[in-house]
């Protein structure tokens, strides 16, 4: 694919994606989850200049196992989102997903709102680590706040570390749990619930309805023994029905009344301001891990320093060392 | 303190510490956990000259919460192994810890093993960063392997992450617990559960018997839940009483039941070498960071960049790539 080649077409680009223009959007999008070292430097510089107008969207990250309706789930309370005139983005954390499989499946599994105007349905960035579909996700969610939309879902499938890095990129954690009380507690992987900043109990509905309603006490007890992530904020669990829609309004107010919460207290902005500043931290591990394996004597050098301690025959710390020696004292 | 000077005086200490003088095991350990960075550079090269002969004991991680008579446990179960002919060094990591305080508390905390010649009971290194003081543990872990300690036991107080990195540095992780069922459970801190490999119910005596045989069960059915976290190895969960010895020979027959069965497999040899690899990009990552802060013209550029990204006026992914050019292309 041909790409912007120069400084102008990439200024081009990203006013473009600043007015809002959808297929700009797209566009930038795809060169920031380009692989191509050209590109890469491409991208860098485009979200350098679209910097200043992000962070203005609620980042709002949501959680459930297969099998909770998360997809129902996001498309109504999505719509209802859309419906009071929110331009809303929805993108994925998914290590596992594959490329084209995923692409089809989110935008078939949210029927309504991957076709309405004011939503904008991204599937996750194709299969990579956990860090990179982190760091890649990161970067389109600047994008799509810079195009205008005001509030970012970002969901995550569930497994391994996902929900921490989805966690960490935004602002208020929704957990979506399926009814069902005590016993099923032990079934969620710990450390999830610590994450919830609201809990969801969906399929609130017909026969169901008597065990949603246990579970929601089952998971309050729970909650309670648990510190709060934020001060002042005991984490609310609220019983769903994403197939009627009944509920949905308890759980946008509640979204309101944790958002004004953390704007009261400023802890909003100090939240943000942390978050950019560990993904630099991030971004400069990572770069410069990427960079050893570029740079031909020190990828040879990094080779046979692993060799050799994934053997035994060389100590950590000096294997450390003499890999920081050469890259601060070539010259 | 006067240390080695040369590297012939450097490779007497190291030669010293291999014939198991315990003086020179002490003064190794000061060695590594100074922070000035002359000594790094000695400790590097001693730890380079030592590395050929550790990784020969059996490293044990155990854990829980305060009250749980962990000191109790280590003294009674130390002194058992002592006892068997087996010369046993008991490590801690514990950030939180303070100078002083600490190190007179872990000598009275184990009153039988630490006066038993076979036994060399450590305090952990002095209050920073769980990364720093988990450095500096598997640091002194080396030592007391080259030393020819056959079993290391390295605790932790099960606050914060520091289980994660004990059982990163360990073979096998034991995690005691209270007697009390059900409701107790949920009082665990999430995800430590599914690092044990052993799980241990203290105070199985007096008027707790039955409680802590309940606890047992609750903790059988929780942990059948879960997925092992070695192939074939479902950990058994035991109760003991570290007061009267009463299920401590179980403890120590379990303990090798999981050592044999992780030799069969060769996993324990794949465990460690994937362990080395780890501790390298962890000792690269930390020194890199450590190196940025002491090149001036990279720290000036490190603080303004991070003002910069925390103000949101640039990307993370430019200020990362503005330094790793700074940091490779100084030339």
């Amino acid at each position: 694919m041909a790409f912007v080649s120069s400084l102008s077409s990439i200024s081009k680009l990203a006013d473009d994606v600043l007015s809002g223009n959808r297929r700009a959007l797209a566009k930038a999008i795809t060169l920031v989850e380009s692989d191509q070292p050209g590109h890469r430097g491409d991208a860098e510089t485009m979200l350098d200049k679209i910097v200043a107008h992000t962070g203005n969207a609620r980042r709002i990250g949501i959680s459930g196992a297969p099998g909770v309706g998360k997809s129902t789930f996001i498309d109504a309370f999505g719509m209802a989102l859309v419906e009071q005139g929110q331009k809303l983005a929805v993108l994925a954390v998914d290590p596992s997903s594959r490329l084209g499989g995923s692409i089809l499946g989110d935008k078939t599994r949210m029927e309504q709102l991957s076709l309405h105007p004011g939503a904008y349905v991204r599937p996750s960035p194709s299969a990579g680590s956990l860090g990179g579909v982190a760091r890649r996700t990161r970067q389109v969610m600047m994008l799509v706040e810079a195009a205008g939309f005001d509030t970012v879902i970002v969901e995550t499938v569930g497994v391994g570390q996902s929900e921490t890095a989805v966690a960490d990129m935004t602002d208020i954690f929704l957990l979506l749990l399926n009814p069902g009380g005590g016993d099923d507690l032990q079934g969620i992987k710990r450390g999830i619930m610590e994450l919830a900043d609201l809990v969801i109990v969906n399929k609130a509905d017909g026969e169901l309805e008597g065990a949603a309603r246990r579970a929601q006490n089952d998971y309050r007890g729970a909650l309670s023994l648990m510190r709060p992530k934020h001060i002042g904020w005991q984490p609310p669990v609220l019983k769903v029905s994403a197939l009627t829609g009944r509920g949905l309004d308890a759980v946008i107010g509640q979204i309101g009344r944790f958002f004004d919460h953390l704007n009261e207290s400023e802890a909003l902005e100090r939240l943000r301001a942390d978050q950019r500043v560990a993904w630099f931290r991030d971004e400069l591990a990572q770069q410069v891990w990427e960079h050893l394996h570029q740079v031909p004597e020190l990828s040879h050098m990094l080779a046979t320093e692993t060799d050799k301690v994934r053997a035994g025959k060389r100590a950590p710390t000096a294997a450390g060392h003499a890999l920081v020696k050469q890259i601060f004292d070539r010259s």
